[in-house]
This record gives structure tokens, C-alpha cells and sequence, in this order.
């Protein structure tokens, strides 16, 4: 039985919760949170203050904080005295939090697993995988239809913008003539954006919409469609967080192409995201019970420390 | 540098030759065949009864035999003298397979690494990582577009049968269906059979097919069509060896449903499996450096093995 901490109770820690809560193999022992833990309506809510108390009570902590600043500031002092699992995504800056994290782990004899979840995650995993194999070739990763949040942000920061979200969307047609494509594709390349807005009354929706389309970084690149909705028509069609996407390998071997595909389709990225933080709660316990103290990642995670089966159970299984 | 000897000179070792000598850490010392060497025009050709002679100059053999007697009577032989890799596959024997070559190989203080390939291979590695990540759902294997050998055979066993061909399809609209399909198939209902023969002159077309079509364990459950054509077109359109498939995961999640989706679509079956057994090389090279002695198998592989990288590159560049 693994006893397991989740500190956050955002998308994120409320997905870790409920699937927790099926694992016939670990215990959900508290969520740790920065707001006062009355406030939310749920026993097993701490104060983030109080989290040493159970540094001999939980075995592995799961950080289901945002990666802009949360978990750069709070995963390292909290790597101090726990075993932790976390989904940092900021791809520019996991090196630098990898030897961060490696460091303090290493120094407590304890075990870090960073940035999983699918992108960093599975889909890093896929791409180092399939280009191990087929060292000749392109590889493509085509994200969506998934909503982005930072582009979301950025369409809401408009004057006259009441509500927005905004759905990257991989292109159909580059999928489906993959095998022809004999390069790595640049995101604008690969993706169109289409954006959803609610306006406040009386505004000029078409200066919005030049404003969205030029935006320099965001969306001045891409192919991006714009629609104006209604509130109602918000709310009901836009409030589900379903995401996805592809890792697509074209390998040239001396007699033909060979395509490697790595393909999700997610009805809710927190759900998935939790459920692979779950995954490697497994693996993360066994690294700590074989004394592999210091930090790793799904790259160097023997696949098997995924599952709760033993060695001979997997080979007769699996292979 | 890895020094790579080669036993067996079929499609796959024919394959393993060619990408072998495009890795710029690997060396091709010696292919090992149980013919007569001088009958086959290759200055790097050696008869298997010398296999000894090379046992300090080559750090691992590749097994490129068939399953049903060679791999099982010749790689516990050789085991006992090289680390090896292979693509045994008959998914029944592995776990009597694994357990003696990893009694094997640590008695000698040797590697085997073993059942490669694609299926057991990455379609194992997917089933599991899927299943593990995904606890709750169904999982389905589809094989195809490809060419069955055992098929094949059987085909061109019936009287009468010049020559013939048997490509397993997946079902298309199953697989497009896959979301809304609750349970795992049987094999007979995801996929079809197809077969192209040329028959000798004369002879009663439609009693082939009824044949065919009614023969017990091979085609009686299937789906299956049977196709007339000239030895021109067998020749022109029929002497290839696509294969592909996928392992597709369909999980439930408290929001929803999760689909997992790996997808392989070969022009060369060889070389796909050559290649994979290239990436092994690698990771049995590295098993044996870290003196993790007996066998592996892609289910325990840190994924990292299969790279030239180390772990720092690897991460700023896939993660």
C-alpha cells in the first residue's frame, strides 16, 4: 500500500483524488493547500503549513501545482523531506529543474519524478523511443484538439473580450500525408487555432478579431478562425477540457519507410494526466525501496515499475 | 563500438546487415551460417561451427533464426558464450524461454536479451504502459495490413496451389468504432483475411476456395476473401512485406474515456524488426556494462538504453 500526499486541489488535484480513490494499492492520506483547508468542504483538506507533520506518514508526495512558479519555488522545499511526483512543463527549463531537484533529492536520500504526465511525458518517451529505432528520419508532434491555456489567457486579456478559449488544432490533411513529409515540421506548420469568444455588447468584434489574428508570438503565424458565441453557447459547448494529439516518426530504412504513430485522445487532460502521475507514483516508490535515491524521469523509468504485477506475471501477460 | 556478430542469413539478417553498417557505434564482425559459407558471395561470412573462435571479438550476437526449433535449440547454446539478442515469438514459450536463457546467462555472467521485435516487442511494452496508466478500460491488438507466413503455408499446401499469399487486415470500421467497443475482441472480429494465389492450370478454382475458407483454426472464424491472379501479378504486386498494426487502449476515467493509440505501418517488416534489434544491442551492451546479468526484455529496459545519448542530452532533447 502506497500512502500518498497531493498538494493543490485545482483540474489537476481533484482527477488525483478520484483516482486515487480506486487504486486498490495506495491510500490518498491528505491534499495539502494553500488556501485555509475550512474553506473547501472535504476532510482529508490540510493546511500546506502543517505538511511535515506527515513526513513519516506519506510515501510519496504528488505536486499538482502550476510549473510558471509554483513548482519551482514549492517543489524543491518540499523535495527536501518527501518523495515526489510532479508534472512540471516549462520544456526550456526541466534541465535546469532536473540537476535542481537531483541535487536536493541526492542530498536526502529520497527520489524525485519530474515532468510527466504526456507532453512532457509519453510523448517525450515516444519520440526518444522511435528515433532510437529509426535514427533516419522526421519525427512531427501534432498537439489538440486541445484547448491551450496561455493562448486562452491572452485572447481574455482583450479589451471587449468577456469570455474566451482558445483550441489548437492539429492539421488533418499533414497527418494523413505524413509519409511524404521529409522534415520537421514548424508548429504554425502543423497547427491552426480557433478561438471562441464571448464579447461585451457593442464592441467591434471585426478590430478583436484583427487584434487576435496579428497577435506577434501567439497567433500572427498561424491559420487562426475566429467565432463570436454567446454566453449560453459558451457554457455549454466549451467547459469540457478534452486535448490529444500525435508523435508521428517517418523512418527511412534500406527498403522502404517505416511509420511510427503514438497517438492520444483524451476526453479530460487533468483525468489523464493523474492517471499517468499515478503510473509513476508506482515507479517512484520503487526507485526509493531500491535505493535509487536522485531524480528520473519517464526516459529512465524501467517500464515495468509502471505496473503493480511482478516481473513473471508482466512477461506472461504482456510479451 | 559495438562488436555485432549476425547468426542466420534470412530476410531479418539480410536487414540487420544493412542498417548495422550505417551505425557509426556499431561493427558488423562476422554473420554466422549453418551453410556451406564459400556457397554464399560475402566476404564477412562464417561457418557456426567457428562461433567460438570470435568469443573476445564480438560483444553481441543477434539471433536472426526462426522460433519454432532454431532460437530455442541454438540460443541456449550460444548463450552460454555471448550476450544475445532475439526475436523469439512464439508468445506461448517466452516465459519457459525467459527462464532458461536467464539461467543461462547468469551462470556465465552474460546478457540476453530476448522477444524483440514489434509483437512481443513495442506492442507488448504499449499493452503494458497503456494498461498500467489506464487501469480501468479494454485493450485491442489489430494486426495488418501484413503477410501471415504460417497462413500462407497452409494456403499453398492445398493441391492444386502454385503459389499464394495471405494478408490479415484489421477491420477499419472497428478500429474507427474503437471509442464505443466496451471489451476486448477475439481476433476472428477484428480482422479479415485475404488471400492471393496462383493456381496451376486446370484445376477447380472454387473448390480451392471452399477449402480455404472452411479450414479449421486458419480461416473458418474469419472473414475471408480469395483472389485468382497470374503469376505476373503475384510477382508484380505480391513479393513486399508490409506489416503494421495497433495496440489501441480505450480507458474510462472519472470525466470520461482515455484513448491510447500506438500504430506501426512498415514498408519492410525485416528491416523494422532489424531495427528495433539494433536499438537492443544497444541496451543489452549497456545491461552488461552495469552488470545486470541474465535476461531482459523491453517490459524491464530503461528507455534510455536504446539511445547513443546520455541521460543529460537525452532529456534537453526529448523531455
Amino acid at each position: 500500500m502506497i500512502r500518498v500526499g497531493i498538494v493543490g486541489y485545482g483540474n489537476l488535484g481533484k482527477s488525483l483524488e478520484a483516482l486515487i480513490d480506486l487504486e486498490e494499492n495506495m491510500e490518498l492520506v491528505r491534499i495539502f493547500t494553500r488556501r485555509d483547508p475550512d474553506s473547501i468542504k472535504n476532510e482529508r483538506m490540510e493546511s500546506l503549513k502543517n505538511i511535515l507533520d506527515y513526513k513519516d506518514r506519506i510515501d510519496v508526495m504528488v505536486l499538482a501545482l502550476g510549473s510558471a512558479t509554483d513548482i519551482p519555488e514549492m517543489g524543491l522545499e518540499i523535495a527536501k523531506n518527501f518523495n515526489t511526483v510532479d508534472s512540471f512543463d516549462t520544456h526550456a527549463k526541466i534541465p535546469e529543474y532536473f540537476s535542481e531537484m537531483d541535487r536536493i533529492s541526492k542530498e536526502n536520500n529520497l527520489v524525485s519524478f519530474i515532468s510527466t504526465g504526456w507532453d512532457p511525458g509519453l510523448f517525450s518517451l515516444n519520440r526518444m523511443v522511435a528515433e532510437s529505432i529509426l535514427p533516419r528520419g522526421n519525427t512531427n508532434t501534432f498537439w489538440g484538439k486541445g484547448v491551450s491555456q496561455g493562448h486562452s489567457d491572452a485572447v481574455r486579456r482583450i479589451a471587449g473580450v468577456k469570455n474566451a478559449v482558445q483550441y489548437t488544432l492539429p492539421k488533418q490533411e499533414i497527418i494523413e500525408d505524413i509519409y511524404n513529409i521529409e522534415r520537421d515540421l514548424k508548429s504554425y506548420e502543423a497547427h491552426s487555432r480557433e478561438v471562441f469568444i464571448v464579447a461585451e455588447e457593442g464592441v467591434d468584434k471585426e478590430a478583436i478579431r484583427r487584434e487576435i489574428v496579428t497577435m506577434k508570438n501567439y497567433f500572427d503565424e498561424y491559420e487562426t478562425t475566429v467565432h463570436f458565441i454567446s454566453q449560453e453557447e459558451f457554457e455549454r459547448e466549451h467547459m469540457v477540457m478534452p486535448h490529444g494529439g500525435h508523435v508521428i516518426r517517418v523512418g527511412e530504412t534500406p527498403n522502404g519507410k517505416e511509420v511510427y504513430k503514438f497517438t492520444l485522445e483524451l476526453d479530460s487532460n487533468p483525468d489523464f494526466t493523474a492517471s499517468v502521475n499515478l503510473a509513476c507514483i508506482r515507479a517512484c516508490q520503487k526507485f526509493f525501496e531500491n535505493n535509487s535515491f536522485g531524480t528520473h524521469t519517464v526516459l529512465d523509468t524501467p517500464p515495468i515499475y509502471y505496473t503493480d504485477l511482478n516481473s513473471q506475471n508482466a512477461i506472461e501477460k504482456y510479451l
